[in-house]
């Protein structure tokens, strides 16, 4: 079916323009004036006046129907990405976890048999490397040329789990090198937090924000600089996910400085939640625990500077929703049992609106360019997702710029019984949302259909960065 | 007249897209296929297969028919712009030189004079401070709002010529934030430099290298950390010309690091050209004075890097033109009295094409980022400028990537007996250009007409940044 | 006169050894055990149990008999360094003005007589540049060489008075480098401040606090960054004067790290005092007028830190002092006309102690160092001051660390009718100081005369560093 | 036996000074002149003149009958000291290999038995520490108080033999500040190492060079600023051994300039050999395998400049000699078996006075404080060592500076085949030695005696720093 967007001003990384937006087949068409008439006669025409016509988010960073630490993510990819949807994200890119000791290729169709019939908006995955071997090795080239998969994150965290040595991790950026992925990296020193938690856990620490005491901003300062070293050596592409602090900021900055290849990512919880939070009394403090935890609140506004002026250049929302009932419960009597992560794919576009633009912290265009651009082009989906353009997949977000509204629970459509940012308020919110040329959430309700999302095969690394 | 531009590949700062463009009353109104079908029935059709369709370029730095020491430059607004059109760039943003004693508006009246009735494309003009007073301050608000110039340059060398000092520096600052105004500044450390250049010269070095041995790069860097250092203490605005190494790029790094509203622009000569072309013998070394002057050759990289990882975000061709006989030759026995400058106002865009995306520096969009999109942005002209969305002028490039070709004095279109990138092969070419949607180039040759260049009235600061 | 110090601990810069000091001649001959077999028969056997032996303190800054902004110092050479003695400091090294359109020699004329037959301690003269001509030029070597006067100070502030262009600061370090001399540095940005002055008083912001607003930290930084880049330049050496600043530290910290020949001075009032002082009521702020301002407390541990690791190397008072009433007062209606400066000659030494050594922040080998071997290397002087050690003139503090006390003009020897550091309670007190062997001050009790300092011709730059 | 060194020139690290020195059992008892009055009556005079008399030598840094890959050090305690005392070295600070899985006393009795009864100079020992567990801690605090070990090193290299991970030197360092030792780091990334060397290996690159290639001085520099980022956490007390190259100098430099407790040491190859020694003809290059490797030329004046400027504190020796033949030709098909390591015990004190103070990079105090008192303080024999003064031990060289002499394996004392800095020309020689008042090098030469030597149980870190 065709649609015509009609009324609405269209933003992009670049340009802001009053325009309206043909969508044949589910593709961009054309972006002009009285589009009607090249328009097959049946066509839709959907009027978006007042409101901005943004490509729909890509987020680069969900962990969804995810096991971790005994218990599972509360939201799967079917309640996942039908609040994405609401929220104006139309792309994720999720975090296939492997297992030691089995092929990839098995790890990566267990993740597809989470997402297929399930997903509402595409979607693509990257793998999560535990360990490296001979036989691991072998296989990457196949993964990123046959399965679409070009990026791999590695843990410099997460001690006797998942974490790898400096060694894996450097073979790792060659392989990416080599064959065209791109090396994402969780940057803190597990060794320094993991005998952190050892000391606070046997003086009897067992509160929340000891999770934040035994995570302190310099060691992932540390292993964020580490990481940088070691791309240069490598003369590799890196990606550091979740950057929280000042200290991460400097070291990436001095990396791209020198001339490497290092991006930055951030998250809105960064942005808006400070370590405070985890100090709320009643075990709430829980429901704000993350890796890396959440920083004292100067850090913020380093990481606004650093998504201003060029330091970072994506926000994901490292959504891994865990209900505070039953879930982050588990770690009442001992911080390091709760689960880490908290439910933010659905907010993640509205808040970055509503703190960035509205607060003229970003242009329009950088915010377009951080919460769906950015990232399509990092990870090989671009043009096909992350921005409106001729030939670009119709993923589409009409958001009324007017609208105030509070974050709550009580409204929110994740499957978890929490919500980090209950009471903030925010201006704006995604009224239509289109995927490929489709509603999905139409004036503000959920009109799509399980199982409509696709696998995103990606491109090697490179062709658009 | 309506045109279609056809099966070409538009390309802006975000996007790649096989698309055509259709034109009417010199604005793009659509961006798609079968775009005839919404067009006038005589619409004129232009075919780009193979072509890149470029937005024109915009040169935000350069100097027509500027006295400069006791000589003019040899282009002016009509031999200039037409050189600007052959090689791609559609708007320039020239410097009004003003004049100690008489009121601002004065000088703008005779750059109008000047322009007016020449230039083939549209220009805007900066304002070039030396002297700040009372009467100066009362009338700045007036030609920011009035007269659509919102950019000052202030000048920290050419001692007891154009030199303002920081007092005056951080007036224009603070006086730029208030009003709405970028400010500009040429930083070099003018009091050492007349220090070392009288040295020279009365040690009878009288050399054209001299010229780069008294301004040693040490003493840009020292005035691009004092320029940043006062725009962070006024929280206002800067614009640094002409960056031309590692020390400055550091210290605009740092600023922008520490949050502050600073940009960078380079030239072409900065990014190919070297010391060492001060040393050529029979004079010639008297091309290649710049001020600031040619660095070792390994600045250069560090100047791309920070083009492609965002430390700076223009490029400019501080056109500058003197004849080599006759003008440049004044210098013959005394360095200092060379005319600065060059002829680059034909060859930055190719240049930058060549060197950056085809050498793999720079993407596709980087460079129309680089070339044309930053550029109007910082000086609000943007999105009249620097892209081809709907709703903008139609100033569009039709660029040939698979011409080779040699860049030479014989064949370029510049009023000037020598060119500093003569011998220099480039890929790719301009082959026809409109402006306002009418052709200046068709097909490689001018088919404009004198004087259809438009004055641009600016919008104040911030409206797009 | 022999005398022998018995029993004590005589600390310098490397060593602290319980020894006994044979003093014959004005000159330490022996530091050992049983030195009376080798002292003459009628040797004064002084016993110094439970006392440190320093040094006598060498005071690399004071401005005594200086008229500034209409006004003279309280302290003249007579009072001063009677205070200074008290205090435990043997050698000062003042600053003579000089006058513009004069020859430099009738200046240091000038300076002779306000010393001569006033002085008790021993005293240089470092020379305030205002002005280079090339009389001014020729004259230096010969006051380097002749006069024994080897530093020169250079002004990037006090614009219109004292300010010197950073041409001249240019010359004056190729000068210094050529002929043996170690150039001085106020650095603050003159013509900022003097803006800011004039923005201050036009809004009628009259009181003390704002002579701290209008010079802030960020225009030390900045001034101390260009004197450290054309010391580079030059390739000379750079002393920088009452140091108060992170941004200072980290730019003469950076100006060491690649190799140049760069120390830091900075003073108590720094290291102590902070900028809320500037805020007492009843004008009492104007008591806490300095040339750069005090600082936000944060600073402070910045400056400790930096002395202890060798960034800064030695502490100076400044003394500057002018009386609350009739001198500050000038001040009353308008901060920029309160004299800049305190009353710190008397204390500077026992601050330092206190605050250093007792509290760990340095060893006492350290604070040896600081407040006496380095300045006394720095200047030309070493080893004739600032240690103990065979063969150097014995200038010694008999220093009883077990005695409490609060420091009050009540109690001060300084003829000035406050003290900054009032009410401030220091451990350890100098109960007898010795200047070339002869007493000055035995048991708390000035015993010296007026006028038996000597003028210290002292050694050009280089031999001691 | 009483001694009189007369004539000489006394020099520590503050002072210079002509005077005599008077010895009486083994201690400095006086510093002055006519001390035959206060001697007993048979005193030994010996005649310094024109001569320099030092402090002996404290190195901190070596590996005497030390096991390495299979082999052991080509000098033991007796060779290796008698080498040192002719060199001018009175102290050494060995370090004691612990096994892993046997309580760290029992390799401390083992070293002890290596080193009685056959040093001919004064030792102490550091703890090589590979791990740590409950029992380990458990005996450290004994160790330090009982033992007089106190310093502890970590090796952030070699891995799988004494690598440690970051919780291990996380842990030590804290240890470390709570019981007062001082934490010593060979600080190298070894998983990125290890992994390049298997690349090198398996890609058939087996030479010497190799060594080189697969250390890089941006792992040294990672490491070091990882260390640096650990000690700061603990806030705690480190000491870099064997700094190389400017990455390792700016990691330190940051951390003290951060207000830490950082220290680094250098050794004479770094400061004179490069790494184009390792590309020696005929297996020669395997005399110069060190680790770290020697480096580009480019480093060295970044570390002399940090020695003078106080970034860098001391300069050991890293004495690990092996012989060419049968030894270092363990590697001939495989780089990385040679043994690290090299002959330098001997030569270290005079290729510092000649390369140091001859050239003018150096004072003769910053001689002193390097190569001899700074070490002592940190490590907790001063000022038992390290200095003369009075007091002290009477452990001195008697340096002709006017000797010229070219280094070689025909003329040095160490048990080993070849000098790496065979053929370089010194200016000055140790003439004659004493330990503790005792001649060991008389003339030339040795008149001590086996097993003089005695052990020096170390104060805990902090008295004296």
């Amino acid at each position: 079916m065709a649609r015509i967007i009609k009324n609405g001003t269209v933003v992009t990384a670049a340009d802001t323009v009053r325009a309206d937006v043909l969508i044949e087949n589910g593709i961009v068409t054309a972006i002009g004036t009285t589009l009607e008439l090249i328009a097959p006669h049946d066509v839709e025409v959907i009027d978006a006046e007042g409101c901005y016509v943004f490509p729909g988010g890509v987020d680069p960073h969900t962990h969804l129907d995810m096991p971790f630490g005994g218990t599972v993510t509360a939201d799967d990819f079917e309640t996942g990405t039908i609040a994405a949807a609401y929220g104006g994200t139309t792309t994720i890119v999720d975090f296939c976890l492997t297992e030691k000791g089995k092929p990839l290729s098995s790890s990566i169709q267990t993740w597809h048999r989470k997402a297929g019939g399930k997903a509402v908006i595409d979607y693509g995955f990257h793998l999560m490397i535990s360990e490296i071997n001979d036989q691991v090795l072998a296989e990457l080239p196949d993964i990123i040329a046959e399965e679409g998969i070009t990026s791999f994150k590695v843990f410099m965290a997460y001690k006797n789990v998942l974490q790898a040595d400096d060694g894996i991790l450097f073979r790792i950026l060659q392989c990416a090198k080599q064959h065209g992925a791109l090396v994402m990296v969780h940057a803190e020193n597990g060794d320094v937090i993991d005998e952190l938690i050892k000391q606070a856990l046997a003086s009897g620490h067992t509160e929340p924000i000891n999770h934040a005491l035994t995570r302190p901003s310099i060691l992932e300062g540390e292993a964020t600089g580490r990481a940088v070293r070691l791309t240069a050596l490598a003369d590799s592409q890196l990606y550091v996910v979740h950057v929280t602090c000042e200290e991460a900021v400097l070291q990436i900055a001095q990396g791209r400085l020198e001339g490497h290849n290092i991006w930055g990512e951030t998250c809105p919880q960064y942005l808006l939640l400070d370590i405070s939070h985890l100090e709320l009394p009643d075990f709430e403090g829980a429901k704000y625990v993350w890796s890396p935890p959440l920083r004292a609140k100067e850090h913020q506004e380093v990481l606004w500077n650093a998504l201003r002026n060029g330091q970072l250049q994506t926000v994901g929302s490292d959504q891994c929703s865990f209900n505070f009932k039953g879930q982050k419960e588990l770690g009442a009597d001992d911080f390091s049992k709760i689960p880490n992560g908290g439910p933010i794919i659905e907010d993640r576009f509205s808040l970055l609106y509503s703190e960035g633009v509205e607060k003229r912290r970003l242009t329009l265009n950088k915010f377009v360019d951080v919460i769906a651009t950015r990232a399509a082009k990092l990870f090989g989906i671009f043009p096909q997702k992350g921005t409106i353009a001729v030939g670009s997949d119709a993923d589409i977000v009409i958001f009324d710029p007017s609208v105030k509204r509070v974050i709550s629970v009580a409204t929110h459509h994740m499957n978890v019984d929490y919500n980090p940012f209950e009471g903030i308020a925010v201006t704006g919110e995604p009224i239509s949302v289109l995927s490929r040329g489709e509603f999905l959430i139409r004036d503000r309700q959920f009109v799509g259909t399980k199982g409509s999302g696709r696998f995103l095969r990606r491109q090697p690394f490179g062709s658009a960065n």
